[in-house]
């Protein structure tokens, strides 16, 4: 799906750069005056009344706008388990669209190993530099345990953006989507095919707002409560959460009648013509998987899909994390945020579904594009909303 | 020793700023069509160059040019055991003096442990982001196992900037000081009080160049080989190399006919008039406790000593660190030494002390400006012509 032409072009800018992030100071030019102040003997001024005053360590440091970015490596986009090494070009380019989109300051944090007590103790480590955490790329299920751990430990929020952040941007596509078929999402049925850290996700999200038919599939076929093989915590969760008549069967047998599929199982070509062709009338196809989606869009089409979206640039309608993330955490660290809920998921989804104006709204513009300056407007004010209450 | 007016301009600095680094993008402004570039798709063909080339870590990312400044923050400036949090700002004044003088990217790692083990474990977790570790105030002897460990176990150099730093800036002083007084270096008697990291490091430098006659004392007097009370591995390997003729005593009697005194002990007022006074013709007094010397320049001065330096801007002769480490850590960088030995301090303290011209060299000249732009040239040129041999 990367043209060689993108390829060579992307290997030569970061070897240009040697990577795309730094570190640097908020004063350019230090003067010897400033320096007595951001270093020693002034600085230990700063040290005495964090110390007397801990709660000051987020108006007189960096940590209330630091997060760092955390992998082991283990599932990075397409490409599986490659190593921390690298995965370290991913983690700066996040760290590039969180600054810029966010204004966050983000620090990669690849780590030499894939054990999951040494991760959680690792950052548990360093979490006095940062205002949030940000899992990145580590697989399922151990990245939900991991998560789950640091929730219950850290005073700090952990936001799991393959998880979270895709959940946005998916029911945020999916009201739009909703919008221009006029369906409504208390009366659709939606498979989401995959059951990692993205599929657990949206199917959280879209079970605590108003959808009440979903199922969830694995390479095992249908999630049901009570299933007995490849299970684990999260997809006995599942089971609890979706598929209210408990039924079986394979993917396919999900499709019929469905009216969104939503692919999130990191297989190519998984979804077939003639499975379009089973589901409910203007079917809502978004085959998100990266960097080949489960079926072409023209496929897609052709079987009778009314929306088609992907995460890929290639097509209309890239659902894809960078629309949420970065704002999502400028509100999460102003707002000192520490735990990530489903209500801050919700209303985050809507904002950024509202950003696309009526009139802009149609079958191939579900989403708004990346430079709209409103997403971050709405998306905050939402939030803001929110915790006012 | 810090003006209140100093401590207020501090406060109101770090509280404007909100602290003093942030991560940045090398990339402003990005466009739509670097975007892919630098994030999803195009990253995938520099995430699988790095997979099958590991060695081009070090030219398509950030690592080469990062640094983990890593504390636990028991023993911050003279604050003592203040913790992670009070501890950031030191971390972060480093993080911006590296990256003015050295334009090297450093990032504050302030550890939520003291515990020996967890601080080895996690700085092992994230070393695949860095191309070099600074450890920064963590307690003795701690430390020195932690480097110990990390020297055997890491492909990445440990820069310990208590003990490698603080070695070179006082040695460069010394021969500086010593060409003012015309002394040699092996023939004088020198006493360092304070067997801590800064102690160590500067009675290894001493000993590995050409001085023969150092004695070195702790809060129990002067070590020597055999001391049975208020000893540890480092302290052993001291007695080995110095006091080559067993003497016992206290500070004071080490004092007696000494050349140079270097007080890196933490006490202020240590040293007392008449110390001084039963020092040999011309003492050279390195008073550098912060923020309160060993002994006050003046009263120093008025017992005799021909040279004063302390580590306070207050005084002439600025002893300081930040006159080395972004220096030598660019040139660690730039030619990927992975251990810092003896010979690599040697030759940075000589070309530092070349630094100020034989002109400009006067007792309350000992060592040169930090602007000055020659001490970087030098420094890197001295390291070149070493790893050429």
């Amino acid at each position: 799906m990367i043209s060689d032409q993108n390829s060579k072009k992307a290997l030569e800018l970061h070897k240009k750069l040697k990577g795309m992030i730094s570190v640097t100071g908020k004063i350019k030019n230090l003067r010897s005056n400033e320096i007595k102040l951001v270093y020693t003997p002034g600085v230990a001024a700063v040290c005495e009344e964090i110390y007397r005053h801990p709660e000051k360590k987020y108006t007189l440091t960096s940590k209330g706008n630091n997060v760092a970015i955390v992998t082991d490596g283990t599932r990075i986009l397409g490409l599986g388990d490659i190593g921390p090494y690298a995965a370290l070009p991913v983690m700066e380019g996040k760290a590039v669209l969180y600054k810029e989109f966010g204004g966050i300051s983000a620090f990669p944090i690849c780590l030499n190993t894939t054990k999951k007590d040494e991760i959680i103790s690792t950052i548990k480590a360093i979490e006095p530099v940062f205002g949030a955490i940000n899992l990145e790329d580590i697989e399922s299920p151990k990245v939900m345990e991991i998560s789950d751990e640091l929730e219950k430990s850290l005073p700090i929020p952990i936001f799991h953006d393959d998880r979270h952040g895709t959940s946005v941007v998916v029911l945020s596509a999916l009201l739009n989507s909703l919008k221009l078929t006029k369906k409504q999402l208390s009366k659709i049925r939606v498979v989401v095919a995959g059951a990692g850290s993205a599929g657990y996700g949206i199917c959280k999200l879209l079970a605590a707002s108003d959808c009440k038919n979903i199922l969830v599939t694995d390479s095992d076929g249908i999630i049901y409560k009570g299933r007995s093989g490849n299970m684990n915590k999260y997809k006995k969760e599942l089971g609890d959460i979706t598929n209210p008549k408990k039924e079986k069967g394979s993917l396919h047998d999900a499709l019929k009648n469905a009216d969104v599929l939503v692919g999130v199982s990191g297989k190519k070509n998984l979804i077939t013509f003639e499975m379009i062709k089973t589901m409910n009338r203007d079917p809502i196809v978004f085959a998100l998987t990266n960097p080949d989606p489960e079926i072409k869009p023209d496929m897609a089409k052709a079987a009778g899909a009314k929306i088609v979206a992907t995460g890929s640039y290639l097509y209309p309608n890239k659902v894809n994390n960078a629309l949420v993330f970065p704002h999502l955490m400028r509100a999460i660290l102003d707002k000192k945020i520490n735990k990530i809920t489903m209500d801050l998921l919700l209303v985050t989804a809507i904002a950024l579904a509202k950003t696309v104006s009526d009139r802009d709204l149609h079958y191939d513009n579900i989403i708004p594009n990346m430079y709209d300056k409103k997403i971050q407007k709405n998306i905050i004010n939402a939030i803001s909303k929110l915790y006012q209450k």
